[in-house]
């Protein structure tokens, strides 16, 4: 059994429950694999600060709820400094360089990417940084072909946006590692 | 204690997701209450079908799955055959009357409306039948006030389709039974 549990954390207007809905659906419709995406909302939202998960697997999921994530995404002080404890020891952590300082040791493999900077230098639209965030989790992980994320946006976008977010998908990548 | 379990049923791209996160964000940030908010996918997602829950509630809420909901929304046909059965008894079945043809008698408030074609020909775009939904939801239940949407969908959408967003809402209350 292989199985993925992430947590996706930021503020809202940065995109992180719509990233988490995508990978969801591409993991299910074009991998088959089986997901349960969630948000929860509590007195943290209300602050502002949001958090999404997803639990992707080659079998069935009964519990929804990720407690220890495997991959942690943080793309603002606040939830990086409220999230980064729950890591799964050996577990990924990416934050993003412009809006994060990580200061913790955690046991996990800490990668700081410059995933806004990039975006906002080579396509200049904040819209597609969560697409971008989610290229640099594929080029760190391989977890899904990026053809699967390109097919679920090709069904939810409008055609003069792909381009883009095909674009913001491989600066991620690239900034993840892989070529 | 309150406590509201809702499951929105549909196909791809009638907005069921969206509508559910907007429901959820609208309770906890302007209503002060806790919000869970997920959608799991697998054979079903495959299929067409889309499936999402949300808990409302005074208190905490600590097991995040609806396995009976008090408020069923179905806005196809196959949805409604798959879901009705789980209804909670004594709930509320809202379902679009040019999409569903209900056939089974279940333990609930069975309401069919024509949401669907009051949007096509009141407004003209479908990109707001489900926020017709919500305003349905809310004029069955009062569960929420349609202002708290309202003050999440200036945040999420931009300022030339709040209007349109606002009538869309209005209309599925007026369809819905408040005046």
């Amino acid at each position: 059994m292989k199985r993925t549990r992430l947590v996706f954390s930021g503020s809202g207007g940065q995109g992180v429950i719509t990233a988490a809905i995508i990978l969801a659906e591409a993991a299910v419709i074009y991998e088959d694999m089986n997901a349960i995406q969630s948000q929860s909302y509590g007195a943290a939202a209300r602050g502002g600060a949001t958090k999404s998960d997803v639990i992707i697997s080659d079998s069935d999921i009964y519990f929804p709820e990720v407690v220890q994530p495997n991959i942690l995404v943080c793309l603002t002080q606040e939830s990086y400094n409220k999230f980064s404890p729950i890591i799964r020891p050996g577990g990924l952590l990416i934050t993003d360089l412009r809006f994060v300082e990580t200061f913790k040791k955690v046991d996990a493999n800490q990668v700081e990417l410059p995933m806004y900077d990039t975006i906002m230098e080579k396509i200049g639209k904040p819209i597609v940084f969560n697409i971008c965030m989610l290229g640099a989790l594929l080029g760190q992980t391989a977890l899904l072909k990026p053809d699967s994320i390109m097919n679920v946006l090709r069904t939810r976008i409008p055609e003069d946006f792909i381009e883009m977010n095909q674009t913001a998908l491989e600066l991620g990548m690239e900034l993840g590692g892989r070529e």
